[in-house]
């Protein structure tokens, strides 16, 4: 059975909430955010010391099918960037003081077009899970993942209309900035690919048929998370579809894990709906790369430390109302 | 005439914005606020090193009138607390890394109860300004002000309703945790004020009839930190009804003002959209103090970070669209 919060941490860290020196609730979010973040870590007075980003990258076959304005090469291009710390990722890790790890997933070798076979083998899969999984530093105290991958976006929308329901053209978007005729064209190779795959009711097998090595990956790591109990912050609509694989495989297996922001991308606050998700930023990032979620990692951290350092009334000398 | 921002830096920093290693706007409103940022200090490449955190302490003769949850004596022992790192901002502050003073402006002389007199004297309210206009460090880089009052949210209420009409009950909300009862009361006494001071079309003497020292000391502040080009992050309903005063006296004045959060008091929302701004963040937070600032500063320091630090795709050698 999954890891759960330690119920324990969590009423001390309620207790203490209320005996701090604010009227009750006034730090809104931010109340409910560190209590969640306590019971997580099982301290009831929790510090956030090492937060930890890992980004995932992987090349898809369906961009043969015309689904992405950029072209794939711009995959490895961009995680030689990251390697050298000129993208935007790099940036935001540093600002909010998060370690960064760059995972390229067999860049040479895409998965194969989703359209006409199961993007991975069974192995393949398994093995991009894995990874995912051993990419996560046990010692982290908070996780972000992101991603890299020319034509994800198709990827990412094929597997939430596979795991969620609805029509393809409910979950595809303009992604890196496609024009009408693209969108519709991406809407089409969805559909495509979901009458080819019958994954009904079988999340890993959806993820298999139609997402890629660097969902998987996001996949294995926000399992891995949890068994360590690391809160997770979701970043966009490709690490949300690769994390509702496990809500769809086992509901309340994203209890660790918060939305860190909502992307531009349509999909993107659909599927949150769909995972009883309220993202903590809303900024136009579509982006990837965990951006939107490396930003909220200062709201998380605003949050405990308010939680953790604040005096309260009786310390202060404060009255109460 | 007020400072503008730098039009060559802002272009150029625009130029650079397109020349990034990320897709046409993938950033949202990230590449918004770091164009911004540049042209307020005149930097296409900007730095952000420097944040300062002032809060203004004021106490309120119109808590004579039941209009607060918590008794008057609060203000000075929650300075005391701010003095001694205990308060939400101390965390938040040393979060983002931002300095934080304290002004207390005359706690053992509380302004005028509005419903009776003017709040204060024209050199009570010139010496409030003033104290604003000076604790604003010439060397800052961003700027949050911030308050404390027992009472404060009435005189922000009477405040913006004179600035932006409408009635008392568009502009009064729970404060620090009024009862309906209480917030009946509030408008009650918020048309009272209205009633005994004709100050329309005079936001400086709205402020003096109707506001406090710690609100005349964030107008002063803000209006500083234009002459010296600093940007500004507007915090909840008492700062932004301090800040209206300038909007007022001068459309454009706020130019270097953006809102850092909108608040739970439901007439921040209300007077954000008089003023033409969107919030950064939306958190529910309620606190004042200038936290929902602080927090934002956060993402200020994000969108800097990007803009400045990120590779162009020439310097990657990345392939663009």
């Amino acid at each position: 059975s999954l890891p759960e919060p330690d119920a324990q941490a969590s009423d001390l860290a309620r207790a203490r909430d209320a005996q701090l020196t604010k009227p009750p609730g006034a730090l809104g979010r931010l109340e409910d955010l560190a209590i969640w973040y306590a019971g997580w870590r099982g301290q009831p007075r929790p510090r956030l010391d090492r937060p930890q980003v890992v980004i995932f990258a992987g090349n898809h076959g369906v961009v043969a099918q015309g689904v992405s304005a950029f072209p794939p090469e711009v995959t490895v291009q961009m995680v030689a960037n990251f390697q050298s710390g000129g993208a935007a990722i790099n940036q935001l890790a540093r600002c909010f003081g998060a370690t960064l790890s760059v995972v390229a997933l067999d860049l040479d070798r895409p998965t194969a077009d989703f359209t006409l076979a199961p993007a991975m083998t069974e192995a393949d899969c398994a093995a991009a899970l894995s990874a995912g999984w051993q990419a996560v530093d046990p010692q982290a105290d908070l996780l972000v993942v992101g991603e890299m991958g020319i034509g994800n976006t198709t990827s990412a929308a094929a597997l939430a209309c596979a795991l969620m329901g609805g029509a393809p053209a409910d979950w595809v978007g303009r992604g890196t900035g496609l024009d009408d005729a693209g969108v519709a064209r991406k809407a089409r190779v969805v559909a495509a690919g979901l009458g080819r795959h019958h994954v009904a009711a079988r999340p890993f097998e959806a993820l298999r048929c139609l997402g890629g090595r660097e969902l998987a990956a996001m996949t294995g790591a926000i399992a891995r998370a949890r068994t360590l109990r690391i809160p997770v912050l979701l970043d966009g609509f490709i690490c949300t579809a690769a994390a509702a694989v496990l809500h769809c495989a086992r509901p309340g297996a994203l209890d660790h894990c918060l939305a860190g922001h909502v992307s531009q991308e349509p999909g993107h606050a659909r599927l949150l709906e769909r995972l009883g998700k309220a993202p903590l930023l809303s900024l136009g990032l579509r982006l990837g790369e965990g951006s939107g979620a490396a930003l909220a990692i200062g709201i998380v951290q605003g949050a405990v430390a308010c939680h953790s350092g604040m005096a309260t009334f009786a310390e202060a000398g404060v009255a109460g109302a």
